[in-house]
């Protein structure tokens, strides 16, 4: 029999936004809580701080991708702490971050300025700017020169893979560092870093530099990247991913479940995913998709908990990173995967 | 003598990106602190909670502009908060805000849904949707039959500016209240509200079927709304902006500055300016533009203290609201002006 | 029977892309017509192409609504074609739309410029600004005191709707222009044009201003543009409506099928619709929504022809009007309505 | 003397905006030479087609970046054209693009969709989504599969760049092509194409899955394509850049002329640059950072010849290609480099 037309209603008008009330509870956690229940992208956070909960409570591979010039804009700490705390598991991003990372740990800074600064006087003066933020090109050139010459200590008759030069590179840094950075905490945690496209950065152009004076002929495995990081997907009971940004991290990281359809007999996809983006779907890039969009191609799974974010990532990280530090327990007892490095990754899963 | 290449670089480079930390501080109030000194949209949200300090430090009239779906998106209690706690002093926004508020005062709700549902299925059930949120059409027409009696109610004779009409519906709509909403709040704590464009909404539409059915003849003395709005800055002190969300609310606000220097001596701007957007300056349209701009209308003081902060209202408004209230002393010690309602509007400030 | 897969995935994949190629034909119609064979916003420019015509080729009432500086971006003129030619049968737009198109009427101009002017500078110069484009305050004075003394020549002891407005001030500056105008030619014309946040603009201001010094006591009757917008729909055979922009013009035609349906006994919703907007859906707002959620309002007819295009009005609009305008026969031949201007607004459409 | 105020205003006030009007002229270049005198993004795609008049005019190495899914998008034969009638000398795009255009040069197509089609049942029937736009898996992985066997046969014992690589698929695609296309038309006029971000794609996949089945062990020289792009800057009269879409193409073509600073004496930055993307400045990423923000880094020239257009690619590109295929004369006359292809690239520009 045929549902009342009041019977219907009621069903689709079931859950009731809830006017977000200003309490005693001012802690971020609370708030992200109380985000659930509001609309639109507000709403959203909040979901994507539960699905992040979610996946730590769960045995997952938690697979981050991070694109935008997020050292820069201070986000260094948070990504370190999310490394060593091990609310993720591996890092995929832009050689643009790692290399302002190392600048950072080797105690260099970055700096605020208006966006309507002149550009033709900072570029007088030797200073890139990245929208607000600048930072000293001759500084740069110095870590450029640095990695050039750690390029030239590796071994030129093999191909390295970009996660283990950035393991062996966060040796090196942490060496000279001063305060511990994303390569350097990976380094130090055991855990992979990726690089799709490290030539497209200043630690590509550190090393061409290096090669163009006849120093080295370093060469890197990216077909090695593909397959490790589908093994990744393949060889974990689950895997989740959080993407800050888009860009080549974020397909890189979508992309491992493709790959390892043909590692494995039983296809699955994502089992939670969540970004934050500000691209918007309607441009039709990779960068704005949404995680509908992937579960057609089978990156994401049917049933997959999945959020999208609009949002600057230099607000809903720290928001979600501070949230997330709240709960200790959570944290504490997670079941993750630990790796192996060497020129094979590998991992274990605890029970 | 011209300063040497360092001295100059030195200059500019002066004021560091201060990395977030995760630390024992997980308040909302200290996060917004530590994001003034990161880079892109999060510095802005955290300078933009820092002018609002600053200007409830200050001797100045508060003018706020609200427009998007905020308050079927949860935002209603924030709004009352800020009405009840004087955090601002009047309120300009969207026939639709003030509609929706009084839905949720009779005792109704809006509804969350995924933005994908099927809308023409909605229409066959008669529920209507702003985006991921839903509200029950057959509810809304008894609110709009309300608003249509209560208008017949009114003298027929003379126009009323959109805030003498707000007021006194307030007053009605605090009679059959189940909670406490923006109309009612402004109508208790003796807020003035404004509404540029009242046809444009269920009011209006409330208002039209009344007239239809041959119930009243209301006339709104929209040119009595600009007169007034521009004495709110021309008889204070100063004056300050906080805008979330562009559209008619914004401009509205915004353009008593320029009424304002046909009423005085001296020409001068808002003081201080804050707005949450989502929209960009490269569109052209008023809803995107920068503060910048505004201050080559005379608009914005020369010294004003702004910031434009793209972001999602959902998520910037629970965070600043939430910050600003953990500052009892600030807003106890607040010097606000004291409004007395009727045909004019009248006001002073404390000493 | 089951469809086999292949017949099942043959019926999903059943419209290639058409891959666009460069020939003979470089006419701007010929290139829209192509690009209904691609994808993203450049299939919906071409769809938007083609909903157009065929709204123009059915008997319907074309409603317009237009935001954003698009008279500053020099946009009149092709404005001034869609009216003369009958595209379109009805304009609600912004005062400051209204006021620039004025401004230009009477022979003035507006300005390029880059948008990192001064905008400090250009305040000390009386220079406003929008964007990239710039207009000199003095000569906005001007245009405002003109406004308001024709204010005073009006019957003060009556509202006028701001379609009735608009006409007799059309007829007004027509005697003062030097070049046609969008409210010159829609005198001329005899189409209405609305103005639903008419305060919210200098027209507004300068009204005001002219009562502030006591000449004119005019009001205006925006409970009557809501009933007269909502003839134009529920009186009429079907209805079309075309947004250049969001904002108050975008939601006061759309509610035109909301109002409607209280006037006549069947509900029908908007039969086209069309819309150029640079805002996207997932902030919620009215600006960016889509078609689809405005059928869940009952604004839009089930089966509408219906296309979001998110494209800058700059570059559509002269995309679409040059290619419309190729097609003379179709113009000449359409089955417009015709109005008779008045206190009330009567219309006629040809059978 | 001071400038009087009259005479510093006439100064700023110098360029009138031109409103666009409709005349005879209905080609598409005649269409966006007028809107040169426009505002907005409207303006800014005008100014971009006469920079790359310009550009054509001059004796300069064009570079060109491509992200986001252009080919599945219909923009295939564009970039064909582009290619063959040299109005660019070199691509860089992302792996995606050039698997795609591989799969149509194979007699494959994409196909039209909504953008709300269900996902899921996409998935079930092996059909991937780009927005509104989609593509049979199957076909997907036979080309996929062809690409590994096609690494399989090339040399194993040293890294390829991907220019070389991209040079000899397009040799092998050629044999079986049925449909020009982007790899295949650089294949015949001898054209450089760059893929910094190869394994984040299909042709990624493909050679991984390929290595996988232990049958290729093939290794890309990605600082090669470093080192090679910096010398088409630094060898080259002059260069220019046009950037469809930003991410990796848009970042790796800018920074050429960040690595041949230390190839050649003087810096210089390129000469002329246009950028047609979606994304804005203030989420301070490289995708829609401003060419002002590129001179602070020496990638652009300080008195270059720039323009940021904000407007999806698949309505700039159909309209910037044939509005520039209307001057027959222009494109004849170009003095374009010649390459010479092999392991190393050489070329030579014409007096």
């Amino acid at each position: 029999m045929a549902k009342t037309k009041a019977a219907r209603k009621h069903g689709i008008l079931s859950t009731p936004t809830r006017p977000l009330e200003i309490d005693r509870r001012k802690n971020v956690a609370a708030l992200l809580d109380k985000m659930q229940g509001v609309s639109f992208q507000g709403r959203n956070l909040g979901v994507a701080y539960q699905i992040w909960r979610r996946m730590l409570a769960d045995r997952v591979m938690i697979l981050m991708g991070m694109s935008g010039a997020m050292v820069p804009a201070g986000m260094r700490r948070l990504v370190v702490y999310l490394i060593k705390n091990r609310l993720i598991d591996c890092l995929t991003s832009t050689g643009a971050n790692f290399f302002h990372d190392i600048h950072e740990s080797l105690g260099r800074f970055h700096f605020q300025c208006s966006p309507q600064i002149d550009d033709v006087k900072l570029q007088k003066n030797l200073i890139d700017r990245m929208f607000d933020t600048l930072a000293d090109e001759e500084e740069f050139r110095e870590a450029d020169a640095m990695i050039g010459r750690f390029a030239a200590t590796l071994d030129q008759s093999r191909p390295y893979t970009t996660r283990e030069f950035l393991h062996l590179l966060g040796r090196e840094v942490s060496r000279r560092a001063k305060d511990d950075g994303i390569v350097t905490a990976a380094y130090k945690a055991g855990v992979p870093l990726y690089c799709p496209a490290l030539g497209d950065s200043s630690i590509g152009i550190g090393i061409a530099e290096d090669r163009f004076l006849g120093n080295n002929r370093l060469t890197f495995d990216i077909v090695g990247d593909v397959l490790e990081t589908a093994r990744l997907a393949a060889d974990s009971p689950a895997s989740g991913v959080i993407y800050f940004g888009g860009g080549t991290p974020k397909n890189f990281v979508n992309q491992t479940e493709v790959t390892a359809t043909f590692m494995r007999q039983s296809h699955s996809g994502h089992k939670y995913a969540l970004q934050i983006v500000t691209d918007a779907p309607h441009w039709g890039g990779l960068s704005g998709c949404t995680f509908a969009e992937s579960q057609s191609w089978g990156k994401i799974a049917h049933d997959a908990s999945t959020v999208d974010v609009h949002c600057d990532s230099t607000i809903a990280m720290p928001l979600l990173v501070t949230a997330l530090s709240e709960d200790a327990a959570l944290i504490r007892k997670r079941k993750k995967p630990v790796f192996e490095m060497g020129r094979e990754l590998k991992f274990t899963f605890p029970e």
